[in-house]
Formats: structure tokens, sequence, C-alpha cells
């Protein structure tokens, strides 16, 4: 035996990487299956390959398409560099920046949209697409260290600049069928309408990637269970999901950092016993983590949550839609654990919608039984500014804390469709709003409160 | 200088890889360390080397030991895909598979074993063994990217079918001596008695791997400090540990999502000073997290448990053997916190053992002083299914939810043997049972309860 | 296009990476840039490349000057081995070591230090030196999986040997500009007076590292925003940061097992909305984790925190020079959370400093606002005693508990300085010391206190 289930784009016969590593990558998957097909089935003989994508540029305009397990895909880099900085540079400038787009291993996506621009459906418009039906579901697809870059994102009828629009019908990973033990690792998505869209996963391993400038970034679709999505820099646009997860059970979202600016940062649909534990977590709006339809039984904790205000004047006035009353953490399900989170709520107070409401920072919308203990709310009313330099313009949002005044805000709002639920120092009793009727609260305490009260109280209770 | 500290074993020239890499990989350690002898000790001059190994299938019938530093073996595949599935799959069917066996860069252990199937001992048995004496210890030996498959279990003499009995015999790693620095990633380890053993580890890193469908998948054994075992994805036996740690100190088991069949996900044994913190836990018996024989002040937060009923029909009637009173977490020590962790126990209130018991999620068996806050503990009483299919039946149950009836739990439970325990926030009035004389108790607040109390009683207490 | 962006250093046809890897490095650093000049910058074709540097001694003897994006360079094996308990082995035993360095793809850093032994500056020291001015900021450099080793440390004018001092004036890697989406991978640093240093990152991931041995481990400098540390083995010298940060905004440092005998294991500086969670944190001095300079809004939760003390004998009588009033979490700054940390004080009550103090554990000293709730603290008087055994002696004294005398803390001092802080359930009510009439105060509950009584009040106080 010979290295030969180890391929190079770059020394394959069939195609040129550079025009269409599509092409050229269907062209290996091809031989993988010839060569396989002739090994003795019973002795195993299916192990797959790997396909090797040196640094360099390679155009797609071939979808690839995978239909055999254990094919790991892997370059040398994840080639992240800002496009939607770039993009908002004027254009006479662009000829003294280093260089203008992407790079490391990366794939740039070409394929066909529809007409007149428009983009073409999810599936269709995938760099990577990947179904198998029949058993066993297919296994062991890995991804790793490369980038694939969508380019250019077009117009979608609003007066955006169509660069700031994050749509063009592109994805980067479609998974259309039930899938085991996929790893996607060290990889660069930027400028996709959506990076990774995975149905019906099982086991699946999401880690330390750069996924940021895409429309969504990660959507867990259909059903599944046992996977998980940690350590990874993610940033989805306005319009959509940094994380998605629906109708999964035992997914643990844990160890990411999720940057704006998402419609929502983690949004879980019908998702059961499953973990959302200490992520950093920026946002520019409110619904930055939503527990949806009947997601019960999940714990929520230790997270950094922060929602401030957009700084970057190409984004100005664009958002997800949703105010202020919304929460930072909607939740409609029940028994759910929130637990030991942090909140910062940093806003202009004028701008907060509807005008002069009290803006919520944890909301039961829908359920019962869920345990919110422990969580720490710190709210302030900031001056808005804005800044042409995304950096900087973030980084002083960010490092500006406690010059500016209190706001009030509304720790835990409890609706009357949620009941039975456990409110414990959370938020003082003026700002946990609940039908004490069907609900049990213990208010944060405040200044005057005595801890020696306690045992003094214990003490004498037996007489009492 | 050439390149010829990096090795790859099809292209040795000793040996047959696909018939027996396990005599390939040893004479390239042999070779390896006859060029190291040439060189200077005095400025270094041993690197060690790389092997690699192409995705393809590689029979081990000779055991590879591995006596010096600095050795990384990698593949290019993790490989796994369920052989637990296919082997419950029946035969007339296989030839409708895809494919029968794991894949990518990937082992199969193939060693002799003893007289009439009897599985040889554990350390003979390993595909990789590594043991130096003197010093220094033998460090940064590293194992990447590649598959260990043992193909078959064996009979145990029980009914089990052989293919699911989880024993024969075969390890994956076995570490024998004291030993700093190594790294286990991106592995997979699939139908072995025991993945990965490993004695006196020092700095130890177990990251990003897939081990699954073993008997035991991490036990760490003799005694050791510093490491971690970090985002891998595990599920044993139901006959073994899926993590395991024996007189381990700073140990950091986190992010890890722990499958089932385990007998335990996580069995600590003189553990002391380590954290088990932010893990998703599922399992379908008792003693999911066990602290025993003295393991002290270690941190157990913001962990996801869930334990609910064995659904896939060839492991009916199998189980660890603990009845519910054992607790989902038991602890046998002094001064540990278990803090911000989410239960959920879903299981059939008619196969309740012993009968009409009230099930225990958090036992304090043993010791003093443990700290228990902030868990939130959910129950209830469902109708116990099954099906043929492993994976609808584990995601039909996953994400049912809330249609049920309550259970009764204790929450907490106290033994005689333990005292100085404080409990607080972790369960109803009703659901601790503790010694109140001796242990510190706060329930959790139930409806009625007005948070608005503690502020009126602090503003009198200095009167009283 | 051929795989002419991968360049192995050992088939380079310019200099000689035995003698000087850094000539080899830069002279491909040079030929990519010729090579991306004569692309066309409307359509990319600045995809950098990967350097690779097969397991071996490289000695490094130029500077290595990086200014050009999408760079990668990678070894196959991070090989740490202790140099500092080699170094403290009698030198007539040293021929019986079966190796005296570190080892893997391993560059020796061996640049020219200035005049009389003395260091010369930090990044004249650097082995890699990154800089660009102009825009975009320098993007995506990856380093991966191998090994900066500084050889040994220098004289500092202590007692001390030289080799103990952890001074040399090398530094492994140094950005000195803005910076994106850099990636820090699978590395291994040793005996460098400074490891890594960067300025002015964003999106920078620091992940699944081993630096160890190293004066300071890593340096986040300037200021920058939305990065992580995570999953990294780490342990600075004595003088030094185990992990430092300035001015930083949305930092997640988790999952890391940080050892002795750091300064400080982390300390922020001026950092706000960051996370510290989830991380085992070991140190033989006070001062384990400082929030200085008005850190603010940050999160420190479910940390494991360890002090006890120093059992190597070449090191007893060193320290960080604070006392034990200091605490082991030191803040200052508004608004952080600090919750569901277990704190372990072990230390020998003759040697607390001042002499008769009760040590202190969390303190708040300047600021308000925090949130301080939900901790456990463990303390024990135990006989302090050391080792020439490195290893043993620190195993011994991990796992020694619970047969020691408590010991009497301060688990949360609050300062004048200090104020609006709410401390729950992290101390007794003699634990913690606070300006009542200024801060929030619940006790942890001891014996006696009966849960029930809560439930009774609460149920009288409507008729209160």
């Amino acid at each position: 035996m010979s290295s030969n289930n180890y391929y190079d784009v770059t020394t394959w016969p069939v195609g040129n990487p550079s025009e269409d590593v599509g092409e050229v990558i269907n062209s290996i998957i091809a031989d993988i299956k010839d060569r396989q097909a002739a090994t003795d089935v019973n002795n195993g003989g299916k192990p797959g390959a790997v396909i090797y994508l040196p640094p360099g540029d390679y155009h797609l305009r071939t979808q690839v398409v995978i239909d055999i397990s254990f094919l790991r895909i892997q370059g040398s880099g994840h080639g992240f560099t800002s496009s939607s900085i770039r993009f908002n540079v004027p254009e006479d400038e662009w000829p003294d920046l280093h260089e203008l787009w992407p790079g490391g291993s990366r794939i740039i996506v070409d394929l066909p949209l529809g007409v007149d621009g428009e983009a073409s459906d999810e599936a269709k418009g995938a760099a990577f697409y990947i179904e198998r039906s029949g058993s066993p579901r297919i296994s062991s697809v890995e991804f790793s260290n490369f980038c694939i870059d969508g380019l250019h994102f077009t117009p979608d009828g609003s007066e955006l600049p169509p660069e700031n629009t994050y749509v063009n019908g592109k994805t980067g990973i479609y998974v259309a069928s039930a899938n085991d033990s996929f790893r996607v690792t060290g990889m660069g998505f930027i400028y996709l309408e959506n990076a990774l869209t995975i149905h019906n996963a099982d086991a699946l391993s999401i880690h330390d990637n750069f996924i940021a400038e895409c429309g969504s970034c990660i959507e867990l679709r259909g059903w599944g269970q046992a996977s998980k999505i940690t350590d990874n820099l993610i940033g989805a646009g306005f319009k959509g999901h940094s994380i998605y997860a629906r109708n999964h059970g035992g997914l643990l979202i844990t160890a990411n950092n999720i940057f704006p600016r998402g419609a929502s940062s983690i949004h879980l649909d019908g998702v059961t016993r499953s973990s959302v534990t200490n992520n950093r977590l920026h946002s520019f709006y409110p619904g930055m983590v939503v527990l949806a339809a009947n997601s019960s039984e999940n714990l929520v904790a230790t997270n950094h949550f922060l929602r401030d205000h957009e700084p970057w004047t190409p984004f100005l006035g664009v958002d997800n839609g949703l105010d202020d009353l919304y929460g930072l953490l909607c939740v409609s399900g029940n028994n759910n654990s929130v637990v030991g989170n942090h909140f910062s709520e940093v806003i202009d107070a004028q701008g907060i919608r509807p005008a002069g409401a009290t803006p919520v920072i944890i909301r039961l919308l829908e359920g019962a039984g869920n345990f919110v203990s422990n969580n720490h709310v710190v709210a302030m009313d900031v001056h808005s500014t804005s800044s042409d330099s995304c950096f900087s313009a973030q980084v002083d949002a960010l490092l500006t804390t406690g010059v500016s005044d209190g706001l009030a805000v509304t720790a835990v709002l409890v609706d009357p469709g949620s009941a039975r639920n456990t409110i414990l120092d959370s938020g003082t009793d003026a700002q946990v709003i609940a039908d004490r009727a069907v609900n049990a609260l213990r208010a944060t305490p405040t200044v005057g409160f005595r801890a020696a009260h306690a045992d003094s109280i214990a003490g004498s209770a037996p007489t009492s």
C-alpha cells in the first residue's frame, strides 16, 4: 500500500484547482469511491481519504458533493480578514491597503446564482453539499483549517450598500441528511449568507473555528443529539443567527466568544436538555439568547451577556426589530436553569423602544418551572456615539465603564404565560416583575439587609 | 539536515503497514533511537519525530512500544462510525450498508488474545504501550487524529450477544510509567475494552477526541496532577467508566459531552482540588458522577445531568447495578463544592428500585463540609418506551419533555456519615433530607415566599 | 498552480535551518512577498503560505520578522519537557538522564543578548517579531504545534541559581502592532522570559498550548477585544504573569489549567466585560486573580482556586511579595460578578504574613457594585513540608486533605474604598468583613439555620 489515500488538489491531474477546485475535489471523490469499491467489504476497506488544500486561492465553480464517510478536507490556514471593514473603506483608498481579500487555503465560492442577481436556494448555493441516504448515516466527514469565502454580498432591496446586506445565496457547508461524528475544526467562514447548515446531526463537533461576517453562522436543523459547539469565534449578520439549533437534545454550547451583530447570539428552537454555559456574548440588540418553542430543561449558566449600542457608522439604524421589552434572554419553555450569568446592558436611554419603557433583561414568556438564580444585572445609560472605524469604535465602547448614569431595568419579567418559576437573587424586589401567587421569588438583598439576622432568626426559630 | 524526523508508515522499508503496522512503527522507533544516539547530548539532539498514518486500514499484530519522548503519531481522520449499531443490525442487511467498519487513519487491533478467547491482560492487549523508567519522565508523546478500532467484542459469559459485551481484552493506549505533557487530540477510539489507560500523569491533555463504544474510555490511574480532559465526546459501555481518575490533584474535566452508557459518567477516586465543570452528562443509570474514597475540595459546577431510561432494545435490562437511592451525584469526601448544576431525572416510576423508593439526586454519603448550592432538580415520570433504532430512540427520548407527570425525588440526601455540610437553594424543604442539627440548610423557596420579607426583617433586625 | 505556498525549512535552498532557522524563515517570507506582489490585487492573490518545521532542533540566531497576513508556521510536536527540574538535578547525574532538552519541532532561541549578559529588550529578544503599519491590520497569522525554547535563564543579581531566575531577555512571539484573527494552537513555550506578548489584539485565539517555565506566559497589551485564551496548560515564573491582559474588552479566559508559580495566575488591568470562568488555578502565593485599575463588569465564575505552599526545595523562600491580606482574588473595579468559585487555602499558619493575621480570600479593594455570590471557601492549616523532587512534592501536597486543622480566614473583605457591593452566601457572618451600611450582605447559613423558617416567615409575611 502506498499513501494513495492522501490527495493534494494542486497535483491532481483532473481540472485546475485555481479555476474550479470543485471539479477537482469531485474528481478526487470519484477516485476514492472507485478504489474503495474494489476492496473486500468484510474486512473494512473503506477508510476514506484526506484532501489537502495548500495555501492559495481556489475558485469553486462546481459544487462539491460528498456522499462518503471518512473524508477529511484540510488546508493550512483559516485565512480570515475583515471584508466588511474593507468594503466600508472608500474605494479610492483600496490601492493603499496591504491586501484586499481573505487568504490562507481559500475557497472562493463562485457558484452561479439565480437570474437577475437573485440568490439561488441555500442548498444549491453551497460550496460543499453532503447527502447520503440509506444506512449507516454518513460518518466522520472532517473539515479543517481552510477558508470558505463568499466574496461579495448582493443588494437586498433595502437602502443598504450591497456589501452590507449579508445576502448572497451562498453557503459554506450544507449537510442535508442524517450524519454522525462530523468535525469542523480550525476553519474560517467569511461573507457567506449561511456558513454552516447541518441537518440531523449526532455527535457533531464544531470546535475552534472563526465564523464571522456571514449572514448566519451555525444552524443545526431537523433534529439531533449529543453534539458540541465549543471554543469558536462567531459573529453573524444582523439578519441571521450566530448559533441556531432546532429540536436538539444534549447539545453543549460552551466557551464560544460570540460577537455582534447577529439577530441573536444563540437561538434554540424546541431544544431540550442542553447546555449554554460559559460563553461570552455581545450584541447590539435585545434577544441575545432565545429559548423558543418549548425549549426545556436547558442550563444557561455563567455566560457573560453584553448588550450595547451599534458603534459603527455603516450599520447605524440597523437592528433586529426587537424592542427593549423582549429581554436579552427570553425563555419559552419549562424547567430551564438560568444560573450565575452576568448581564451588562449599556445603552442610551434616549433610544429605548418603546420610548420610556423599562428594558427587560431576563424574560420568562411561556412555560413553567424555570429556575433563575444568582444572575447579576448591570445597567447603565450612556451617551451613544459612533465612529467610522469599526475596531476602535468597538473597543472604545467596550472599555468605557462606570462613568455613566445608572439605568432602571427589569431584571426578570415573568409573563402571565409562565408560572411556577423560582427566581432567586437575580434582581432587587423592584427589579423582578412576576405574579408572586404563582412564582417563588427571593429578591437580591439590598443594603440594610443583615446577614446576621438569618442566624438570629434561625436561632429563635425553634421557639417560635 | 533533511526532513528525516518525518516518517510515513506507508513508505517505510521495513514491514507491511497493512498487515502489521506495529512492526512498522517499532522499526521506525528503533531508527529514531539509533539516530538520536549519534548526536551530542550537550546540545540537545533528541527531538523525537513524527510518524504519519495516511487514511487507510492498518492491522496491528505487534504491540507498539514507546520509550522515547517527543514522539508524535498522527493520522488524517478519527474515523468513527458506530460499530454497535451495525452489529445490532440483522446480518442479512449488512450487504445493503454503505460501509461496515470505522475508517480514517485506522489501526485495527489484532493482537493475540489469551487461550479460549479469553482476554489477555490490559497492558498486553494495548495497541500502544508506553513505559520508561529512570529520569526524566517520558515527555510530550502526542497522538493525533487517527482511529484505534478493536473490531469485535467477545462473549462474557452472560446472555448478551458477544458484540454487546464491551469485553475483548484490547486497549488503545496504555501508559505504564510516570509521564509529562502528553497530548491526545482529535483521536477516535472504538470497540476497545479500554481506550486510554494512563498512569501517573502530569500536565496531560486529552482534548477534542471521540471515544465511544469502548468498555472504559479514559482511566487515569496511579496518581497525577495538573491535567485536563476537555472538549471530548465520550461514551463508555455499561460496565465501564467514561472518565475515571484516581489520586489526581488539580485535574480539570470540562466541556465534555458524555453520553450513555457508562456505568458512571465521571468517577473520581481519591481525587482532590479538581474541577468537574461545564460538562453535559447523560446516563441511563444512577451513579453518574461519583466522588469516592475521600475525594475532597473538588468543584462540581454548572454541569448538565440527564438520567433517563435505556431506549434501545438490545440493551434493555442491562444496567450498572445501582439502585435509585444511590444518587445521580454521590459524594464521599470533604469540602467539595456542588454549585449551579442542572439535574433532569426522567424515568418510569414503575421501574424505580427499590420499588416505591423516592429516587435521590445528590447524595452526601461520607465526609464533611461540602457546599451544595443553587442546583436545580427536574424530575418526571414517563412511560418507558424503547426502539430497535438506537439513534431515533435516543432523540425521541431526549426531545420528549413537559408532557409527563411530576416525580417525587429527594434532591439532597445527607447520610449520617456526612456532616457539617451546607445545602442552599438545591431543593425544597421536603426534598432535602439531612440532620439539621449538624448540617446547615436553606431550602429553595416555594410559591408564597416573599422576597420582600427579607428587607422588612432586615430593617427590623437592629431592634430585635 | 503547484503547491508552492507550502515551504519546509529543511528543504529551502537558502541558509541552514539547524544553524539559523531565522535566516531560513526570513528568506521564505521574502519569497512569499515577491511572489504575492506579482499577482492581481483585484482578485486577491495574497493567500500567504505555510512554513513547516519537521521535528528537529533549529537554532535561531536571526529574528524572524513577519509583516504579511495569512502566514502559518507549523511543526509536529510541542516538545515540552521540564528544563527547570533538570537544571535542579545535580550536574553529575545528567549523564544518566534520558534527555537533557525539550524536543519536538524545536526552535532554540540563540539571539545575541546585550553586553555583560544583560538582557536585551523584550522586542529585540523575540524569536518571532510581528509588526505591520497601515491598513488593514495584519491578519490570520497562525502558530501551531512547535516548540520555542529559550534554553537558559541568566543571573538576576539575586542569590538564585541562574537557571531559576526566569530572566534571559528572550521572547517567544512578540506582536507589536494591531492584529486580527491570529491563532496560537498546540504550541510549547519553555524557558523564555516572555512567551507570548501581543499588543492590540482583535479576535485572537490562544488555544490548547503548553506554556510553562517561562517568566511570563501570555501578555495582552495595548488594548483589544473579543479574544479568547482557552484550554491551555500554563505556569509562569514567580516574577511574572501566567495570563495578563490590559485594556481588553470581551476577553474569554476559560478552561485553562494554570499551575504555579506565577506572581499571579490571571492579572487583568483595566479589563472590562470579560470572562474568567471555569479555570483551574493553583498558586503558592496570594494575588492569584487580580482585577486591577478599574476592571469592571467582568464575570469570575466557577473557577477552582488552590493556594498552598511552595513544596520544592529550590524555590523555598521565593514568593511574589504579597502578604496574606491581599486576597487570593483582589478586585479594584465596578460591577463585577464573582459567582460559584471554589477556594482552597492550604497553608502553614506559622508562615502567615503579617504574623498572626487572618488571611483574606476575596478582597474588594476599590470600586462599587460588585456581586459576590455562592463562593465556597475551604481553609486549613497544614504543617509545611518540602522535597527535592518537584513532582512528587507537588502531588503529595495536592493529595493531602482533610487531615489538618481548620484555619480561620476572612472569606470576603470589603475595603472602605469599595461600596454598594452585594455579598451572598460566600462566607459566614464572622467571615465577611464589610461596612454593612453601604454593602448588602447575606451570610452563608450555619448549622442551626432552618430552611423551613423562610417559608413560615413568608407565610406570615402578609400579616406583618
